[in-house]
């Protein structure tokens, strides 16, 4: 659909192998699955121990390609100083790749802080954005999809990172292949004026955005009546985390097929490239899908579609 | 327990009678179920209506009493102002019986900042509270619940109000016979330094609260890993509304007994008397258990439990 798309039509995903709780172990056999499907994936991590656990896996030649990388931001560490100085560090090698265009997305399930400022580093913001934001995928039922835009990237926002909220979630769920979507602003009631201080500006702000339909409860959201959910993420991570401990109580959950970008893997929505970021907790399913979603999300050439409806004349109102 | 419940074993609850999407018939017909069960009820409302619907329910002699009340707030009218001058609306009437020793407690399915505007109006608030908040049962699995405060009566508010709201919350639970309520802050994760600035700002003042045990992910809480969970009145009624939005999903919503307090019924936290707010929507079975949770309630004395508790020394921390 893009130019990249055109060129090469089997995107080049690039995985952070060291990141995530079950790390490298989940990272190795997440790979190794998505691989199995047709995926082209690219391990970036300590050679050792994904040479180790690719024997363990039962992998011989040919063996997906690694890179080595020595250095890892450590616990307790914070992301964004840590990264400075470590340019090697697993995260920010992965995300280099895209940067230099020798792959096309990539995945971590490390922490979407570390993720975020290795992709500030190494990719910048799309012009015309001052805040990004991660937008997940929630799956509903009869296969529709809600894009939740910011899930979680920045707690404390003004009004008018909310209305950009509207425009990359819009991008989103475009390359997800909803058409014309609804976006809906996250409140506790339908009507103007509702909700706090900054939802009731927020609302302001929006009314002038592409496809807003107004205030949506979070029935509404669930229900189907909006594409495009765009809140502060604060309130986005508490919605998010809410929908995930109630999702696997629900029949509707537990039957239907797994869905593109679902519980598992986020969209860094905003920065110069397709990040994408898988749960710390991910198990080499949820990695695989992950890895899924990226190929999708290169090939539906997310972030250059997202840069193009900036250009086209969006960037003015945004307040840039 | 207290002094009352001794001197007046069956609380008499009363209804306003015109409030709520299916008044007065699903006012009418709950009472009639309460009473069956053994409720004391009283009914305010427009007399023709009220007389109307006991005998389209087939309610002959004893009939339930009625007190008459001609003055309602209409839809549109901005609740605490048109309650100002309309001194006999059945929402300040019914609150007035409280207020009175009349009644031991109010159901109201009207709106829940007209119930506040009436209750603030007739009963106060009680000292060393600034604001008063809601507080909701939210059933869990294996009989266990989970007190949320505030669950929507302020969007917007400081630090220590939400420190008040754990003092509410606890004295909430253990009316409802919760011994030593765990209190958590509902957050983005469980680490002290998670959330919007807000978050952290409560985190610090609620340090110092009895029975706080740190901050609680969505997950965590409706896990029971604490007993009360507080947090904004925005973040609240969002958390409120998407668990209500699913809930009705879960196979353990469709298979357990109706809890004391559950959906349907909420309390008014803070103000000197026992105020139920049963949902809009409420038929008459929501009706029926929202006079059942206000008898319950009432028996253990809620709002003196409350007053008693800031009375022995919260007070001060609370910024009075």
């Amino acid at each position: 659909m893009t130019e990249r798309g055109v060129e090469r039509p089997a995107p080049r995903v690039v995985l952070d192998a060291m990141g995530g709780d079950h790390a490298p172990r989940a990272a190795v056999r997440g790979a190794v699955m998505a691989i199995a499907d047709g995926i082209d994936v690219v391990l970036v991590g300590r050679r050792d121990l994904l040479d180790e656990e690719l024997t363990a896996a039962g992998v011989s030649s040919p063996r997906p390609l690694v890179l080595h990388s020595d250095d890892v931001v450590e616990m307790g560490e914070e992301p964004a100083r840590a990264l400075r100085t470590k340019r090697d560090a697993s995260i920010r090698m992965a995300v280099r790749m895209v940067a230099a265009g020798d792959a096309d997305a990539v995945v971590s399930a490390g922490s979407t802080g570390a993720t975020l400022a290795a992709a500030l580093l190494e990719l910048g913001r799309i012009e015309g954005i001052r805040r990004p934001a991660v937008g997940v995928v929630i799956p509903l039922d009869r296969g529709t999809q809600l894009v939740l835009v910011d899930a979680g990237a920045s707690p404390d926002v003004q009004p008018d990172a909310i209305a950009s909220y509207a425009v990359m979630g819009s991008a989103y769920a475009s390359a997800l292949a909803i058409e014309a979507p609804r976006v809906g602003l996250l409140n506790v009631g339908r009507e103007a004026g509702k909700g706090n201080e900054l939802a009731r500006q927020a609302y302001e702000v929006l009314r002038a955005t592409d496809g807003f339909v107004g205030n949506v409860e979070p029935g509404g959201a669930l229900s189907g009546d909006v594409d495009v959910v765009v809140t502060d993420g604060f309130t986005g991570n508490i919605f998010l985390k809410t929908v995930e401990a109630l999702a696997t109580a629900s029949p509707a959950a537990a039957t239907r097929p797994p869905a593109p970008g679902g519980p598992g893997a986020a969209a860094l929505l905003g920065v110069r490239g397709d990040v994408l970021v898988a749960h710390g907790a991910a198990r080499e399913a949820e990695i695989a899908a992950a890895l899924h979603t990226a190929a999708e999300v290169a090939a539906a050439g997310l972030s250059e579609r997202l840069a193009e409806r900036l250009a086209v004349g969006e960037d003015a109102r945004l307040g840039t």
